[in-house]
């Protein structure tokens, strides 16, 4: 298996308010049999339905949504740049589950989660240097 | 917000079987306070705990887990080695949840689930070429 990812997909409950949530944020992607695809990078992210996906699986979804054990992080090369996504977010309609402060490891954070409670971190790490076309790479810890 | 995903991060119980997992399908990374990144293209896929990473997000995680609503896609070259992922999936200790085969867009795919039930579609869909390094652009549709 090679390392890398080439979809991240989320369940929704309503496409269209989810397509309109990530557009309001300045996402834009194609939408074809009721699945949005949305390049992000080499990767794409997917909206498609919580119950197709969940089928598509082979995958009861049968318990109270609750916290997914999976979140996105956006990094970004400000602390005032955190400030404005968080503020689009929430005006999108986005829930402020972390307001946006320091962080333990010296940068700045804050996390929101979409209107399907996906949870996503917008986050200024200055030891995760971005690329300039948005790329991260894993810094040598050792 | 620009349109890409810098990490993304599974909530686990046992970092070591989880980073085990990872390793036992050839993904190596890099561990440094009890997190594992590793690097995936210019996004990284990180481990950490899901007790951590709940409340890293101020969300409550008392919800019985369940289907977590976001999925993973690993594409790749030919349905053989849709075959192959699959069946070292399974040597390392997934759960097969939908066992490999055609699909309706004229592809193959089959589904697993890591320990900690999180979600890996790996697809072999001839609709959605991948360059030489392993990126996905999504086609035109229109």
């Amino acid at each position: 298996m090679e390392q890398r990812i080439s979809l991240i997909t989320l369940g929704v409950t309503d496409l269209a308010r989810a397509r309109d949530f990530y557009e309001r944020l300045g996402w834009r992607g194609q939408e074809v049999e009721e699945t949005v695809f949305l390049q992000a990078g080499g990767s794409a992210l997917v909206l498609w339905g919580r119950d197709k996906l969940a089928a598509d699986c082979g995958i009861s979804d049968d318990t109270p949504a609750g916290f997914s054990g999976v979140v996105l992080a956006h990094n970004v090369r400000s602390a005032a740049e955190v400030d404005d996504v968080m503020r689009a977010a929430a005006e999108a309609g986005a829930a402020i589950t972390r307001p946006a402060g320091e962080t333990f490891y010296g940068g700045y954070a804050g996390v929101f989660t979409d209107p399907d409670g996906h949870p996503w971190e917008i986050a200024y790490n200055p030891g995760f240097p971005l690329a300039d076309d948005g790329s991260l790479t894993i810094p040598d810890f050792g």
